[in-house]
């Protein structure tokens, strides 16, 4: 087995650490974890602002990692619906804890760019 | 206080998610974490393949929101050292265990997109 290292460039973990770490992928596993199989129409209203087309992108290169299953139900009128794989659902308590971060300290980030901002003008 | 939710459209700890999860603020921040205060030349070798524009763009953010501190050493010649402020410290653990994650299972990913795209080409 090879030893995959994020820090050794070409290797295909880091640019895997982007794909994960992205908001929309990030909202998407989250939400999917959450609440489980979800239609695009639920999902797009569930992440509010995402366009259609980044929500199309998101859900095809998270299939494509196998981290969601994208199922067809042949029904009249069929239906499609996302939900995580067992890869996928390995995945979510790590984004869990970021997420939660983001949650408890955003605050303190905000707070963080104003006073740097603040002294960015002073030396301006 | 207000309450944050990523899944609200506007709400920064939406944009915070994307900003914390990419590539480069993973790397500075987990190697900052592991091995202390740092120059940007060593930085910048640790981080294989990561252009100057790209590493002074990254730290900057970081420092912006408070997780990187900057600190320049009045000597001759003077030096800069990057280091981790305490709210740096605490985004460690959660970003530990993505990084964790993304070198634990980026053979099953690499397998899924084969298997993706096999699948893709038999139905085109």
């Amino acid at each position: 087995m090879a030893s995959w290292d994020p820090y050794t460039r070409g290797c295909p973990s880091r640019d895997l650490l982007d794909q994960i770490g992205s908001k929309w992928a990030v909202l998407v596993l989250g939400e999917l974890g959450k609440h489980g199989a979800c239609r695009f129409t639920r999902l797009r209203q569930r992440l509010a602002g995402v366009s259609e087309k980044m929500l199309t992108q998101t859900l095809r290169t998270l299939e494509r990692d196998g981290l969601v299953r994208r199922t067809v139900y042949p029904e009249v009128p069929p239906h499609v619906e996302y939900d995580l794989t067992p890869l996928g659902q390995t995945l979510r308590g790590p984004l869990r804890v970021l997420t939660q971060w983001s949650v408890e300290h955003v605050g303190e980030v905000l707070a963080a760019r104003q006073e740097y901002d603040v002294r960015a003008e002073g030396t301006a």
